[in-house]
């Protein structure tokens, strides 16, 4: 490892320890490298606003930050446990290569502010990601239900077969539900959208930064005011955006449910294409709905990490080390979460209905409530016509075709309101 | 137990397994007991305006469902162990006391609508209590930040003495954090404020129920259009209000945490009033500050009923009896969020600080980083500047007051930009 | 709300403050009540037996305590919001009873150390009864195991058909699973057999209390030593005994998820008596599996309860009130999983098995991995023999019964080896 | 990547999909890559028995796993994304070698029971490693028990101070808490003791494997017998060995909050070796104590984990995909819990008090309860003892080695009874 940036002369350092304080720390800095360096160009252009810097100082850092930001991309400059951190790593740099200019890039900041910011820039484009993942999965659920409104499929509650529904509903479901995550997804990145650049360790700093012009810079929507909220949010704003990619996830778990039943045997809805499944080292009669599988248990990686998260923060205000844990759990939650929807949309486009088994799970039971709803309709008061239509001897045999047409309330099979998804939908 | 709706002839019912079923559902039904009335009412609204009820039908079961919420809260009514749950209580009193236009109400409705909308109600009500009780913890945090800026008091980090801080600065950052508790509160509100009535068992029916117009008389912002959705949308929205709560619930622990420190004897900053303090069956000396350390707690209650919910919701589409155990730890979270939130604001106005010993804490140790960061201002890197600075030889006696008003980096102590939050918070 | 046991004259109680403080905590004393009072007979006899109380004062207190326990059980005592908690309401008792006796019962205890010792008796009986429900659900399981060895379907992996499987592999794998739950239950139970008794309120006393005396009268094993340590095992025993209940409810949940599929028209394995299942307000035809479904959810109840008492436990050493919390969540965890397991035997020993659809869904591609095996032990290397089976066109028609009963290694249908199984549950 | 395993012909195969299932596992894998080999070497040896191995294969096969376990070791074989995961590494590895004799290997088996076996295996190791950890700290603790008992210290319920308490009492309680954490690691080890190797994809095969000699020949106490519970226990058996983890995490929290407040300025109990502590980028006045930070954030991970694994294992009976995800929990529980816990005997055995400011902690209100005590014992009824003795006016100067030599209660200060701690870390 490169020299501690604090370490003073005369002062013990255990390499054990320093393991375990490093932990992966470093490692998990790569997803937020690019974010810091940008975070720094403004923090250097802060400085030489206010005459920290001059301007030949300032051009020097611009200019290397943009060489190290290219020689990271290009794989030329490797973050490894050379470094304490990424912080570290920057300043190390710019002192190598510039002297005097990098040892002032710290001036008026901490390394609790770099990965404040960092991670506030690395939250905006995940929730973008996210959101535009959601609306993609619903853009195809919903043009999938447009498409086959007409196609009749068993509803279950219970996972006991219940009345006659529609493909079409099935995906009108899934699109609303998208929609929501999206605008879920939306609110939460206003929500973070907030500057701590310029909040130092938590307490500010006896210089004038000027924080409405790097809070600009940034292309954050405001200032995150109190130096001392800066701190308290870290964790915080974390967990609300793991709260949006939850949303989506969840709704992910309870697709990928209906996929796993509708692939089985059993139920025979569903295909899906041969690249979606797997094979056995021992059986070889099997094809599995892997991919399926994992999208069901991401949501456990999303939850794991908030547990994570919110054990750490039970603590007073100001900066604890504690919060490093925070780091490794939000990567392994948007790296999971994400991941999973990423292969959504095309799943999604190319599973294919196997309409003969469908039909076939379409018994006469599920016409008696339709059955008890025409009674009442007719005028029976709807309590005796349910009692009535629990006679088996009084089930129709029934024309599914005809039972989704009828279904005339708003957001059901007779009258699925796609137009009103669609308006939601390219307003987001 | 009155007699169960859906019960048929020759059906086996044992009173044990009953037992289990139920467990506490009709009592936690209390809390949504108006919500469902009130939405009973809208509905029969709506089958009126279908033809499905006469006039006079509707006039009898508004009149009968504004009776019996009078009588539930006036106690005159006992929703208890006597129903199944609430939703059947209202037909069986409905039927009890008009007949046919009482076994008419449940034309076109199922008792997971009920719930739904009943819960959705609730939930607005809930997230508007939430918002109210931020913005006050904030007008509070606001008005003290304001009053107190010169009062010195040590600034930590890992709760080590760090810089100079301010009763200011600690106020600004508990006046930030309830505005954006009680803007998550608001957008979360915004984002549930959907009426999932006349989704029936979450496939509709066969009847053209007039769902724009019960929207509007709820008074929800849209409709949740498609059937499936409705059902797919239990215990999510649940677990966004319960975020958006967690939110609030985190800062009070940090909060908590922090006045729990400094009302020990080793720190000595804050004195409680003695009502918020209790005595020990064992030790006469005692006062605790347990009203402090159960808010800290009121977290964990929050989270566990997060937890509740997130681990039933692995399912596949449509109702499963599983989504019953929702609403018990849905009641349990606001229970003790809200109830912990609702005596915040008072707590905050009467808590006094003891500026003794708080200057008592700042040491000469904290005036170091101003001095690197002024070394840093008159012209030496920062990095070198740090490493004069750890010296303990050249740390100056120094002025807390002087440090705070120099440290005008804004949002630190010497420009706290507290108008930037008052106008945020008049905002919401 | 009678006298608070530490008030003193001239401090301010609120009354709002103090219904935050009690919450519900002394409904939830009624669960250790008679726990309570056990352990104060065996505390006064202790201060008996070190002269702090008279033999005859022993004998009025034994007596009074034996008349509360009477009173409480019958239903002519009832704990509730009169008294803070039931600590206090005991300590009232007595002293309205005895007078002086009565306020001496106190000597040396604290209501920490009330409610850990009652805890601790309360854990034992519930850990005991976990123990009893498993090894009853093993017992009907293995039961069943040995007499339906011979009836074939469909094993999965995946949700797809991989192989002929028979009901008794199923059932062994439940009895293990059972087995190995009242295991781990007379495991812990062990572990968390250990007198708190004597520790006052962390401290210990200035009093040669006899705590070998009373740890044997109470029926403990050993004594908790260490006065600090009592403390800290607040929550951390709880959370002991709530991770082996954890164990039984995750086997249950997984056991109520086949359920759950068999029960289903697609699978239609199992059919179970009409007391398991309940209907809808609104379909006519539904007979649903609510009672599995409850049973699956409860797992979710026992994790929430983890969760609320690990967040809670965030703290340094020594009572904090936010301990208050573990209780309600301990009596909500055993609450729901015991309540799910106690209706467990009798289903599983009345759930009938269908036959036909179990044969119906043995296909050819079920005896492809015989295949290949078989191969194998012919001699062909078993990655040939796969590729060779992999080929639909050389699957056997296949004899069910054949299948299982070449299938010989030890645990598989050939060969099940319930005799071990036997063994292990008398042993337990 | 290298052929799949499974891969037949014409069978499309997506890169981006593959990785997504892939993710990391492979590199997980190193960790149980050594008890993989293992159990081939076992699995082979038992194919031998029954004879579809030759002596000669048999031999080769054990020598070329050896050279592959020394490879792996000494870094000359380097698992990672050329292979799906370690079990196909290892077939791959043995077919290149010996071509037949390795594409015999997998005979009777899968991934399943392969991942299985090497989980168990290592499981075992991680558990024993916990608790000679936990041994490790209750040694140390105790030694310094036994050392200070004499040293004075306040005592504290809710951070107030109430009692004179001494660093023998502080240390007794953690020598109890790990004496208790080790033996449920103890007792965790013997019921994950349980040989899955032979149940193949969870329904056995059509082979006699020699499962009890192979069960032998892996060190395990028993044979997990159902073929179908081995795969019922996947997760199951993570879960409780990361409940033992979390059980002695759970203390390192409450002892690392105990040192992080006494390493405090304002309490000042407790130096920490500067090799324990860090700097600051910004304060050059900073020594954080780090270690002892991320001590107590470790349950948090741990905790985590559990989240992951419990909410993947909703699931019907079977293997599932979902399953996969244990792993990479599982590895990151016990990295960080074991990890943290490696540096707690260094850091018990290396910290020092501070006498001076721990007896200035001692006030005359901490001497109350004694007085109260004293009184009771000279006959005054305890609780008008109590009235008396709160009174301020009454509290005595008060000598702290007296009062600790006058707790003689077991387990208090005066009769610490070390003796029966010595006794159980003994017989441990």
């Amino acid at each position: 490892m490169t020299d501690l940036l604090w370490q003073k002369p005369g002062v013990k350092v255990d390499a054990r320890i320093q393991r375990f304080l490093a932990g992966e720390d470093v490692l998990l800095d790569r997803a937020f490298f690019l974010h810091d360096i940008e975070a720094s160009r403004a923090h250097a252009a802060g400085l030489a606003a206010i005459g920290i810097l001059g301007a030949d100082e300032l051009e020097a850092l611009e200019r290397e930050l943009d060489v190290l930001a290219d020689d990271f991309r290009a794989g030329r400059f490797v973050l490894d446990e050379r470094f304490e951190d990424g912080h570290s790593a920057i300043e190390a740099r710019l002192t190598e290569r510039l002297g005097d200019a990098g040892r002032r890039i710290h001036t008026g900041r901490s390394r609790n502010d770099q990965i404040l910011v960092a991670t506030r820039l690395w939250l905006k484009a995940r929730l973008d990601e996210l959101a535009s993942l959601c609306r993609e999965c619903a853009e195809v659920a919903l043009a999938r239900a447009e498409a086959e409104q007409a196609l009749p499929m068993p509803g279950y509650t219970h996972l006991q077969r219940a009345v006659v529904s529609s493909a079409g509903m099935w995906w009108a479901g899934w699109a609303e539900a998208f929609i929501d995550d999206a605008e879920r997804a939306r609110q939460t990145r206003a929500w973070v959208d907030a500057n701590p650049l310029g909040s130092a360790a938590g307490y500010g700093v006896n210089l004038p930064l000027p924080r409405e012009a790097t809070t600009q810079r940034l292309g954050f929507a405001r200032m995150q005011v109190a130096a001392t909220y800066a701190q308290l949010s870290r964790g915080k704003f974390e967990l609300a955006a793991i709260e949006a990619l939850a949303m989506a996830l969840l709704d992910l778990r309870r697709l990928a449910w209906d996929l796993s039943l509708f692939t089985s045997a059993e139920f025979g809805f569903v295909a899906l294409p041969a690249e979606y499944t797997t094979g056995s080292s021992i059986m070889p009669n099997k094809r599995n709905p892997d991919v399926v599988e994992l999208m069901r248990a991401s949501y456990a990686s999303v939850a794991a990490a908030r547990t994570e998260i919110e054990q750490v923060l039970s603590l007073p205000s100001g900066y604890h080390r504690d919060l490093q844990f925070t780091k490794g759990a939000l990567v392994h939650a948007f790296g999971r979460g994400l991941g999973a929807l990423a292969l959504l949309p095309d799943l999604l486009r190319n599973l294919d209905w196997k309409p003969d088994p469908m039909r076939a799970g379409l018994d006469r039971s599920m016409f008696a409530t339709d059955l008890a709803v025409d009674l009442a309709r007719q005028g029976m008061p709807f309590r005796d016509a349910y009692r009535l239509a629990a006679d088996p001897a009084r089930w129709p045999e029934g024309d599914p075709e005809a039972s989704l047409r009828a279904r005339v309330s708003p957001g059901a099979a007779g009258d699925l309101r796609l137009d009103l998804l669609r308006t939601r939908l390219r307003a987001l």
